[in-house]
């Protein structure tokens, strides 16, 4: 078989746990013992060079095996298509999962659904960069901004983004890409940890990582709050004094609030000048957003790890929700649809901060930031990507922080795949972890019902 | 075991689908081919009267086995609680399945996991409402203003809705409510019908129906647009024709356009008079319905069926971007929620006109409808409920019009529960239609690739 002939042979799903609960690593005032999982996906080809294509939907555990068959849903699409006109314009592939019109009754593009889109994407994107030898990050950075535009799908956001328009964001992004891109592997992309802030730390704990993070070049941590008022004052205290006032330090509440909770509580925070203040109410909420970035000004407002779609982005921007745009790799419908995230944010000039962490996200997310600074909004001020210092060991390419900074990834890909020892190990429940750990909790056929 | 010892033994799931594609029933300019199907859900108890609890999520074909996935991934919260307590309280049932932080994690509060939700949640209404031997509509409109309150979850909507005006709203709906019962009883509750309209029926069936709806006594006709402007504009003005100038006639994009095209194609249909377009965007789109409201006055904007939950019909209400509230009872997450947007649509003085058909949403939605008009709204001038002509017969307690209007149901539960002999003909693949027609296609283990 000649290698332009080379097909999808196969999209393997894999049901990945870890068991971070037991650790109380991760946990907030919304999610009190996450066990960090992923909805895997491998695509697989025929052709000579041996070349995969890896994405994940990452979740918290129950719910995983959900998210696998919505995964495995999409596989009659993926199927036989040609690789390399798959890999030439991942866009076709992504407006036809996002069309099928019997599955998309199940969102419209939120939740499950789409969250199985942006894997398979993801992976396409992963398996694109990868036959090409780059990075996604530099994939992207050295595509033509007409071919870029050819990747959005403007359904929804025309009112507020046209191709036109696009384009002229992309080729201003171009000048002076060469000198960023320099720049970009000399000295990284700035980073903040969420490692100190999780509410199930000690004052002791809290204290020695945040002092740690300064130690480590890190200009912003990020405590998470919302639980109980007085521990969050508490907490708030300790860890300004520990950094400093030169030190940003960001509060996030994982959508605790009411409106009018949220406003109150943050102005009771204010003394401890917190940077901005994430997720404060629910992620739907754009007109309650809105409300309270009045009323909390000077302290920012944050979201998107949870934003479903860049139709609420886009009118996020449109009420000015939001100071700051949290883009998640794995929330949305992939690549594509945080292309087009990402230029929204730059017409509306609101800089862009990843949401990160769980299981791979950093690995993910970071190319998308370093594709913005080198060739699109061409800048790091006021942008950082969260760091958690979380499972990276179990990634092929697991994220490399420097003096605060993520480094550019150099090996082909979107840095997604896992190393295989690490799947035998955890996927849920016939991988040797679980199936050890079933056996001596005497359960031995608990799909779908851990924990 | 005595009676008040009774628990919920079982959580029964079925992946029922209807051939309807091959008729082109349904059609739409997004929809060309539903098979409309249902994830379908049975509580089941050890109490001695052998009640059931039946509720089900509405889907169109491919993916159904995804929320049957997703409504088994709910069992653990349900088994083994007690049946008194959960029929007094369905309240508490709701959030804690909305609370699950791990399932919660997948939407939060919308798509695949949120109509599972809604499909447990109206299940454990039907059995309530059986247990006391009323229909749903009269079970909700006898239950206490303070008891219904205690239902709402008021999470993320308490800007829009106090508890306290609820309890106002609800204590006004009393008035007159003994008189408004017997009217509904007598008369019913008005329909309009979206028979005669879909997008794949030929002008001469269009017009044959639509003649046929104002012979039955319809009011209101709704024809699908959006796919072709030169025949929509053919299609209005045939059916307008036959209809005549007295009898409302709506228009249904079913979200094909972004907000500039469905100013320019309503603009285009306005001299046939179209009493509302629904869906003319994204349902995400709270400010493009606002635009586009505005833009098409005094033509009405209408939405809600894939509307996915309270918080984004809290600020279409508060952002004024609809005439018409388009309740569904099988979208969001079950009655409880449906409550809170009966509500906030009473408070902002809004029209709730049900979107149905599919399989059963006539039956469940139009208990929601007749509560509003006995106990809260107090009116049904310019409300009704969406009637399709299709599958009802496969319902123990199928809807019943009469002179365009909906009879008012007069078994006990929630009209939820299909015919055993159709779950066993329809269940996908293992069903006897589905067994034959896949072995006549040669296919024998296609679970989850139907087409």
């Amino acid at each position: 078989m000649s290698p332009t002939a080379a097909r999808i042979t196969a999209v393997d799903t894999y049901d990945i746990r870890f068991p971070t609960s037991r650790e109380l690593d991760g946990s907030d005032a919304m999610n009190p013992d996450p066990d960090y999982s992923a909805a895997y996906v491998v695509l697989r080809t025929d052709a000579e060079d041996g070349i995969e294509g890896h994405g994940f939907t990452f979740t918290i555990g129950r719910g995983n095996d959900v998210q696998v068959a919505a995964i495995d849903a999409l596989r009659h699409h993926v199927v036989g298509r040609g690789v390399d006109e798959l890999c030439a314009d991942p866009g076709t592939l992504n407006r036809d999962l996002i069309g099928d019109s019997q599955l998309r009754w199940l969102g419209p593009e939120k939740g499950v659904m789409h969250m199985a889109i942006g894997a398979v994407v993801n992976a396409v994107w992963d398996l694109a960069a990868k036959r090409a030898r780059k990075p996604l990050w530099q994939f992207l950075a050295d595509a033509t901004p007409e071919w870029l535009v050819s990747q959005l799908d403007f359904r929804y956001i025309a009112d507020a983004l046209t191709p036109d328009e696009a384009l002229a964001l992309l080729n201003s992004g171009r000048e002076g890409a060469v000198e960023r891109e320099g720049v970009l592997r000399e000295r990284g992309f700035p980073g903040y940890t969420t490692s100190p802030g999780w509410l199930g730390y000690s004052d002791e704990k809290l204290s020695r990582l945040a002092r740690q993070a300064v130690a480590e070049g890190f200009t912003q941590i990020k405590l998470k709050v919302g639980a109980d008022l007085a521990d969050d004052i508490r907490r708030c205290r300790t860890a300004r004094s520990v950094i400093g006032p030169g030190i940003r330090m960001a509060i996030d509440a994982n959508q605790r609030w009411n409106v009018g909770e949220a406003v109150e509580w943050t102005r009771a925070l204010a003394e401890f000048d917190p940077y901005w203040v994430e997720e404060p109410t629910s992620p739907d909420d754009v007109l309650g957003h809105a409300a309270i970035r009045k009323a909390v000004a000077p302290v920012k407002v944050a979201t998107g790890e949870h934003v479903q779609n860049r139709i609420v982005f886009k009118q996020l921007l449109q009420a000015g929700s939001i100071d700051i745009l949290q883009l998640d790799a794995a929330r949305v419908g992939g690549v594509n649809e945080n292309l087009a995230i990402l230029l929204l944010a730059a017409k509306f000039g609101v800089p862009v901060c990843p949401h990160a962490g769980g299981v791979g996200l950093c690995e993910l997310v970071q190319h998308l930031s370093m594709f913005d600074y080198v060739a699109l909004a061409g800048t790091t001020e006021d942008r950082v990507i969260e760091y958690v210092d979380h499972l990276h060991g179990h990634f092929l390419d697991p994220v490399v922080i420097r003096n605060g900074h993520y480094a550019a990834p150099t090996t082909p890909g979107f840095s997604a795949a896992m190393r295989p020892e690490s799947i035998a190990e955890f996927t849920y429940p016939g991988g040797t972890f679980w199936a050890a750990d079933l056996a001596r909790q005497g359960l031995t056929d608990q799909k779908g019902a851990a924990a």
